[in-house]
């Protein structure tokens, strides 16, 4: 049946909507696609929900293709499970939680590792049963603190999120590889270009974890790519580990003074003045203080040393510290910690310095991979106005551990040895990665081996944001004039617009719209009576059908016009040819 | 592509689940459709999924049938949009209610008619716009105080909701005409026998209103139908009122002693035993003390006087008094009001009693629609171990309003005088109703008529609950083995069983499911290799796919058998015949 503009539930918007900032969440309200319903909530309209399960039906085809079966839960989940897995407290404030009325605690599932995992432990008890990879597409909750950009970032998305089950590793690796593979096929299906890079599983747990993202200057992640073919978003990469230096013939550490030197520019400069040698901020070790505040509620102290010419990545910092919350330390901090002498922090003990090994305050010293034996740094006396040089990892001071908080930068060195990384930016358009056991562990689910005996099933997570895809897809096909869908998104095949004055044309309009839907083709037909071509014209361009059929004044000579949205031309034909090209495209 | 049972994401359950007392909860889970996650919530296995899809499709054409375009809203909205319609309170404990991070309150809404109306509100302002149907297909959640009987009340359900939008009540009635008609051929297509009855629009307002009863004995539903057509459910049944009675003649009302008679039987026998004539309970007037809870809290007595050889019937009360809630006067209620002398209320005043028109207490006295002007009563004397006769309403007594909250019986009269009603019980399988202006009053829907006046938009409401259809189809059809399916909404058209243990069974059942699918059937195949034929047929039985193809013994020789699920017959019939037969069904 062809739709018909006359009475199709659409109202397309002159303005842009207040606070829309991104061309897609504006394009999308402006053409009638969706209606903000709360802060990163909406509805669908019918032209939204066309593109959103033409989308849909590519995920469960490529689903169905890797052997995966669909299912579906419930949005609203019992507290119990993400209780077991931790993840009811380790969410924080992302979660939308709730009572029912005899007080029992529930949640809106962000992502469904725990019901999956218990509905294969209910149902699942040998190896013979496995592999096994279920999905559901699902409308998924999470209140996030600034939802922004439309369905960029919403507290509520529809999303694919497939589970694999194996009964070994080797299982696992086909499984996930089966849906890495999926993967690609449904974002080359949809057009969307993409990169594979090395994630970082966060709160998820687990092992490998690969994000697809599709790579463009707007994106709000960043990631790392070497010519040899290393990628990995900023959370991911591990810094390449120099050699150890030797240290023998080092001479030992001297404290100097250095009034009015608590940043690394001053401290340099100071060096540079009095010390012997040219020095730049690579020479100094910066000495980070933050407060991490855990799952429990405890609050607690890590001070961190980093090359002076580096600076702290929030988010490989919050990762590095995942569960824990982190910030910097506060001047009440500093109050209660005396010893911590602002500005002039240094890490080691032999000097009688509070830090490293032997420390006396029980705050723990951690450090930069960069930082190893033999390497040699001005760093601070921690005594007010005083810093050090000549200060050799390994010899005047050693660290609790290593962490990776330091920033990326272009011409850093691949971990896997593929030469200098490039940094570049990325939209988030899927994941994969492997649990492991995490799940199976906190919920009991094992399974029986060849042997009879009980092992912990091992599993994959595998999501694709549906509802972000259907936003990317219109953040990088639109122009000023509107919307450009990719043709195997569009809400429609053609769209006809009935463009004279004369009874003719919208004969001839009705006419190829009947025998274009005929054809197989979903049609919308702009009938409206009594509006002007150059108002069809603007919604059509608005609205964003990719191929558009004009039947205007030379309909009675059996004349029309093939429009292409994307490049703007236009071409006037015979209606036969029209429809012959229409419907074999 | 061929289903394969072997790698199916399915287990069969030999026991039934614990709790589990109708046929479809045990069933449903018991074959593997369903899997529940919390009281009156469920998840969605392979199987159930697929009966659900074939049902959203009926019911998704023949929405497109009447004209009606798909939307869909969120299940989290916010709260001020209920609060406008008075939902917000009205819903009571039924609603899931909870906050974001900001403190900002929401609820999962158990429908949508505030956010329909608003997004047409926000989108249209024309007569010229109108008439609009738009409906969604969404899950719902309400908090049941008693989940029960599986998905027959759940807590979770999916719902296709429609709400039609007209500029005039003609208008209106011409879009509930259209959804009605398309509900009668959803349930037609359904193969799922239905009544239409009159239904109390209850806490959604509005005027006409009519439910979709399936006709059942063990329907939680009570309907009355009379042979002349009238059919409506007990709620909605107004009773036909009898003609006045003269009274000019009548004799003055004489109170009596009546010791320890505070029920009706004990009255009556009183009453035979002490003054002339013969009398039933239909000869004295019951007076009823309800206590009303209304929305704002406070709480008010209401004495209610109905014939008494009626019952309070509870759900007619609860639609009279709607939105407030009822409970029976308690005893604390008793004691402070002493002038309500228990088992002996009475009505009037002018013998001195204290209700009625001139009550002193402030309490309203409501009347059963039977008790007209000039009929006679047996009634209490208001004043303890006292009763009086020949009580006459209209001249001794009369009320504050009439009320009907007496249970209707077989033989009371339709009111429209199509004859006497019979009474019967049906499960709601769908309600459609013209809500009127309620919604569009309260949220300022109006759009501009002919004459460019502001008038206020007229909706209509139109729910059918999909998975309750569901679990209403696999109530009706099962037996003591398992499901039978209809074919129209079977999860497959064949299942085909491989059932010997010569390779040639699996080869030709292989090679059939394939030729089936290939014929455009859905085909569930049970290859697997080490379960016996026994075991096969009892999970076929269970599943209940209405079409079986055996392949076993015979299949060396060309022959199988075709199985019927529903009339257990099982043909042995040649390979070619049989697929000749599935395949032109």
């Amino acid at each position: 049946m062809v739709t018909r503009l006359s009475n199709f539930f659409l109202r397309t918007l002159r303005e842009d909507p207040a606070g829309a900032e991104v061309a897609s969440h504006k394009l999308l309200i402006r053409a009638g696609y969706i209606r903000p319903q709360a802060s990163g909530i909406f509805a669908w309209l019918p032209l939204g929900l066309r593109v959103k399960a033409r989308i849909e039906k590519v995920v469960r085809e490529e689903m169905a293709a890797a052997g995966a079966q669909e299912v579906h839960f419930p949005a609203l989940m019992p507290r119990e499970a993400y209780e077991a897995s931790g993840r009811w407290d380790e969410y924080g404030d992302l979660l939308f939680r709730l009572q029912d009325r005899k007080g029992g605690d529930y949640l809106l599932a962000p992502t469904h590792e725990e019901a999956f995992t218990l509905l294969v432990k209910d149902l699942y008890s040998s190896y013979k049963d496995l592999p096994l990879t279920i999905y559901q597409i699902q409308d998924k909750y999470r209140d996030e603190a600034r939802p922004r950009a439309g369905l960029l970032r919403g507290r509520e998305f529809t999303m694919k999120d497939a589970y694999s089950f194996d009964a070994s590793d080797a299982g696992l690796d086909v499984s996930y590889q089966a849906q890495r593979d999926a993967y690609e096929r449904i974002f080359q299906r949809l057009g969307l270009e993409y990169v594979i890079v090395q994630a970082d599983a966060g709160a998820m747990g687990g092992s490998r974890s690969e994000e697809f993202l599709h790579p463009t200057p707007v994106g709000e992640d960043t990631f790392v790519r070497s010519e040899g073919g290393y990628a990995a978003n900023v959370e991911a990469y591990t810094t390449a580990i120099p050699e150890p230096l030797p240290f023998d013939a080092a001479s030992a550490p001297v404290i100097f003074d250095s009034p009015n030197t608590p940043t690394i520019e001053t401290l340099v400069t100071h060096a540079n003045a009095n010390l012997e040698g040219e020095f730049t901020a690579a020479d100094t070790l910066k000495n980070v203080v933050l407060a991490l505040t855990h799952l429990d509620g405890t609050r607690e102290l890590v001070v961190i040393g980093i090359p002076g010419d580096r600076e702290v990545d929030e988010k490989r910092a919050e990762v590095a510290f995942a569960p824990a919350e982190i910030e910097p330390a506060t001047p009440d901090d500093f109050e209660k910690h005396p010893l911590l002498v602002k500005g002039y922090i240094g890490p080691w003990s032999p000097t009688g310095a509070i830090l490293g090994e032997e420390s006396a305050t029980g705050i723990r010293y951690l450090l930069d991979p960069r930082v190893v034996e033999g390497t040699s740094w001005i760093t601070g006396a921690n005594i007010d106005q005083k810093h050090a040089h000549s200060v050799i990892a390994g010899r005047d001071f050693s660290a609790d551990g290593v962490v990776e908080i330091a920033n990326v930068r272009e011409g850093d060195a691949a971990p896997d040895g593929s030469g200098p990384v490039h940094l570049a930016r990325g939209m988030e358009i899927g994941h994969v990665f492997q649990l492991g056991r995490k799940y199976a562990d906190a919920l009991g689910l094992k399974v029986l081996d060849e042997n009879g005996k009980l092992v912990t099933v091992t599993m994959g997570s595998y999501g694709i944001g549906v509802t972000r895809i259907l936003a990317i897809i219109a953040e990088l096909n639109n122009d000023d004039k509107g919307l450009i869908w990719p043709a195997s998104v569009a809400p429609f095949d053609v769209h006809v617009v009935a463009a004279g004055r004369d009874q003719v044309a919208f004969d001839v309009a009705a006419d190829a719209a009947a025998q274009l839907e005929a054809a197989g083709l979903d049609v919308l037909y702009d009938d409206r009576p009594k509006v002007s071509p150059g108002v069809k014209f603007g919604d059509a361009e608005l609205v964003g059908v990719p191929r558009v059929l004009v039947v205007g004044r030379g309909a009675a000579d059996g004349q029309v016009e093939l429009w292409d949205r994307r490049s703007g031309e236009r071409d006037t034909v015979s209606l036969a040819e029209a429809l012959q090209t229409l419907a074999t495209r």
